[in-house]
C-alpha cells in the first residue's frame, strides 16, 4: 500500500542519489498565470525517472539484490534503473528496442548496465525482459504500475510543497502515470486543497481515455513528438489513484508540444524533452483554468536528441512565422529571380533557401520557385506577400 | 578606484534585483577535470550583465537618475540596463543597429527602455548614444569600462567563492574585459592561489592581442558567432586589471563554441549562446592546463537566436558525424536510387534529403545525387561509404 510514510521515506533514500530541483519562476511564458518550473529536466539522468526506480532498488531484499534488476525502457526508465543499480552496487539489465537512439543506448551504458537489444519496438523489448526475469531470476523493475516507483515519484511534491506557498495548482505529464500517481497523492495527503491536473497527447491519450470511460483501456497505436509518455495502457494502480486524487485530464497536440519547448529554450534557457514540455503546453495553449493562479508545471524530462530538437525548433519557427517558404509560380524569363531577390530584401526578409522546380504551371515555359526566409512573424509574411503581388508576380 | 569594498556594496545592492545561481556540477562534459558551471544564463534577463548596469544605475546620484540613462548594445547589456533602470524608475534609453535581431529589440522594449534604432553597425549606435548624452544630458553607462561596472560583475566571484571550496581555476569569456576583470579582482583579493583563465575567439581577440603585445590594439573588423564578446577594441580599465590578475588568456574557434553549445545542450539541458559557451568550449578543445583540477566555467549568457541556434545545432551535428550528406556521380539509369536507398538503410543510416544536380559529370547521361543522411557518427558514414563503394557507386 501506497503511504505518505512511504514517500518521506524514499526523501530521506533518495537524499544521496539525486538533486533536489529548486523551482524557478517563469516570466514571460504565460503572464497571464504566475508560473513557476519544477525542472527535473536538470535532475540527474535528465528526468525525474531515477526517483522511482532508486527507491525501488532501494527497497530490495539482499536476496533480490543479489539476483539484479531486469529493466525495459525506450529511454529515461533506462538510464534511471542504470544508475540506481549501479550506486547500490547491484547488477542491471536493460532491453532496449533497437530501434531506440544511439545516444540513449550510449548513457544507458554510461551509466554501467548491460544492455539488450531487441528487434522490435518497446513492446517486444518488455516480452523479453519479462522472459529474462522468468529465466534468470532477475527482479522486474516495472516504469511506473510499482508502489515504490510510485512513492519515489512522490518525493517531487515533497519538494514543491517545501519550497513553495499558496500554490493553487499543480500541472503533471502522464504517461504510464506514475509521476502524477505519486505527486497527487501525496500533494492531497498534505495540501487537498491544491488541484494537480494531468497532460497526455493527442497523438496517446490512454490515461485520458481510460479515466474519461471509467475502465482501462488499451491503445492499438501511439503517435507523438512525446516519446516518453507514448504508453499505450495505463497501469492498475496508477489508474486507480488518478480516478481518486487527479482533478483532470486535458490534451494537447504535437505542434502544442513543440510551441512549449521553444518557449522552455527562449524564455528560460532550458531544454525540455516532448514529454517533459507537456505540462507547459497545456498552460501555454490555455487548455486549463489557471488564469490568475499559481501554478507549478513539471518540466519531467529533458532527454532529447539534438536532431529531433533541431526539428522541433524548426516546425516551431514555420508556426510562429519565423521561417517561412513560398512558392512562386514563374513564367522561364531572364531576370525573374533578380526582381524577387530584391522584393524580398527591400521588405526586410532573408533568404535561407532557392530552389526552381518543374510542375503543372499554367505555361509550358513555367515553373516553380520556391524561396525559403527567415521572417519575423506571419504579418511580415504577409507583406512580404504582397509586394510581390503588387508587382505581378503569382503566389501558389 | 575598484575595491573589494565595492563589490561587497554591489552584492548588497544587486539582491532585490538579480538571483543568485547555484554552481551547476557538470559531469560528463570533460570528464578529464571536476567542471562545474556558473549558470549566468539562468540570470534574469538571460546574462550577467544586469549585474553591471543595475550597480552602476543604483550609484547614480539623484540628479543624474532624473536626466535619465543612455547606452548602446546589441544585445545582453541593453536588457541589463532597461531592466536596472525600470526597476530604480528612470527613464532608459537604448541605441540599437538596426540590424539587432527583432527579439533582442523587442526584449529591450519589453523590460521598459524606450529604444532608438540607429542605422548601420554597433560603432555606428555607439556614436548616436555619446551624441545624445551630449545633446540630452543622459548618464552614458558603459558596457564594460567602468569600476561601478566592474564590481557588479565581481558579485559573480563572491557567489562562486560562498558556493565551493579548494576551486583550481575559474575559466571566463573575454569581450570588453568587464566580466572577467570583475571575477579576477575579487578573487585574487580573497584566494589568490585560484588561477583566473581568459577565453576569446579567433575571431575577435582584441585583449588578447593587446595583452600579448602589452599595449591597447584596435582589430580592424571582428567576425564570429560569439557576438556577445565581438569587441574591437578593449576598455582601458579592463585592460590594466586583466594585466595584472588574469593568468592567461586563450583562443578557441566557432567550431569549438559550437561544439560547446552542443554538448551544454545534450548533457547539461542548457541554453548558452556562443559567447556564453566560450569558456567550456576552452576546457573541452583542451586549451587550459586543467586536468584533474576542479573548474569553474562561467557560462556568461544564453541569448541565442533560435535561428541561430537550429544553425550551430546543425553546424554540431556535422561535426560530430551525426548528419552528413555524401554526393554520388550517376550514370542515368533506372534503379539506381532503389540501389542507393537499399544500401543506406541496411547500414542503419536514416535518409532526410534526395537532391538530383546536373553537374560536370563524366558521362553526358550523367548527374550527381546528393543523399542527406542522419548517421551515428563518423565512422558509421564510412561504413556506408564503403558498401556504397563496394556496389560500384562512385562517391565524389
Amino acid at each position: 500500500m501506497l503511504s505518505l510514510d512511504k514517500v518521506f521515506n524514499a526523501q530521506t533514500v533518495l537524499k544521496s542519489i539525486i538533486r533536489e530541483t529548486k523551482l524557478v519562476r517563469a516570466y514571460g511564458i504565460a503572464p497571464e498565470c504566475e508560473l513557476y518550473l519544477k525542472p527535473e529536466n536538470l535532475q540527474i539522468t535528465g528526468s525525474f525517472k531515477v526517483r522511482g526506480s532508486a527507491y525501488k532498488i532501494a527497497m530490495l531484499s539482499d536476496e533480490e539484490k543479489e539476483r539484479g534488476v531486469v529493466a525495459c525502457s525506450a529511454g529515461n526508465h533506462a538510464q534511471g534503473v542504470a544508475l540506481a543499480a549501479t550506486k547500490n552496487g547491484i547488477h542491471s539489465l536493460i532491453c532496449l528496442p533497437d530501434t531506440a537512439p544511439i545516444s540513449k543506448v550510449e548513457a544507458t551504458k554510461g551509466y554501467g548496465a548491460e544492455v539488450c537489444l531487441v528487434a522490435g519496438c518497446y513492446d517486444d523489448a518488455y516480452q523479453k525482459a519479462l522472459e529474462l526475469r522468468d529465466s534468470q531470476g532477475y527482479t522486474f523493475v516495472h516504469p511506473f504500475d510499482d508502489e515504490n516507483v510510485i512513492a519515489g515519484q512522490g518525493t517531487i511534491a515533497l519538494e514543491i510543497l517545501n519550497d513553495l506557498d499558496n500554490i493553487d495548482a499543480i500541472v503533471v505529464p502522464i504517461g504510464g502515470g506514475g509521476l502524477i500517481s505519486g505527486i497527487a497523492y501525496t500533494v492531497k495527503q498534505i495540501r487537498p486543497s491544491i488541484k494537480v491536473y494531468g497532460v497526455q497527447v493527442n497523438g496517446a491519450p490512454s490515461m485520458y481515455n481510460s479515466i474519461k470511460n471509467n475502465q482501462i483501456e488499451c491503445l492499438p497505436s501511439v503517435q507523438t513528438i512525446a516519446d516518453g509518455i507514448a504508453v499505450k495502457q495505463p497501469g492498475e494502480n496508477t489508474f486507480k489513484l488518478i480516478s481518486e486524487y487527479v482533478d483532470d485530464i486535458v490534451l494537447v497536440s504535437d505542434d502544442e508540444v513543440s510551441s512549449a519547448i521553444l518557449a522552455l529554450i527562449e524564455k528560460q534557457k532550458m531544454i525540455a524533452e516532448g514529454a517533459g514540455a507537456t505540462a507547459v503546453a497545456a498552460v501555454l495553449a490555455k487548455k486549463l483554468p489557471v488564469e490568475g493562479k499559481r501554478v507549478v508545471c513539471l518540466v519531467s524530462g529533458g532527454n532529447i536528441d539534438v536532431t529531433s530538437l533541431s526539428r522541433v525548433i524548426d516546425r516551431g519557427l514555420l508556426n510562429s512565422g519565423r521561417s517561412s517558404s513560398l512558392l512562386i509560380e514563374l513564367i522561364d524569363k531572364p531576370g525573374q529571380l533578380k526582381d524577387i531577390a530584391r522584393i524580398i530584401a527591400d521588405c526586410g526578409g532573408n533568404v535561407t533557401g532557392v530552389h526552381y522546380e518543374k510542375g503543372n504551371t499554367e505555361s509550358v515555359n513555367g515553373c516553380f520557385l520556391r524561396m525559403e526566409m527567415e521572417t519575423r512573424d506571419f504579418e511580415h509574411v504577409r507583406q512580404i506577400t504582397e509586394s510581390l503581388r503588387s508587382e505581378g508576380f503569382k503566389i501558389v
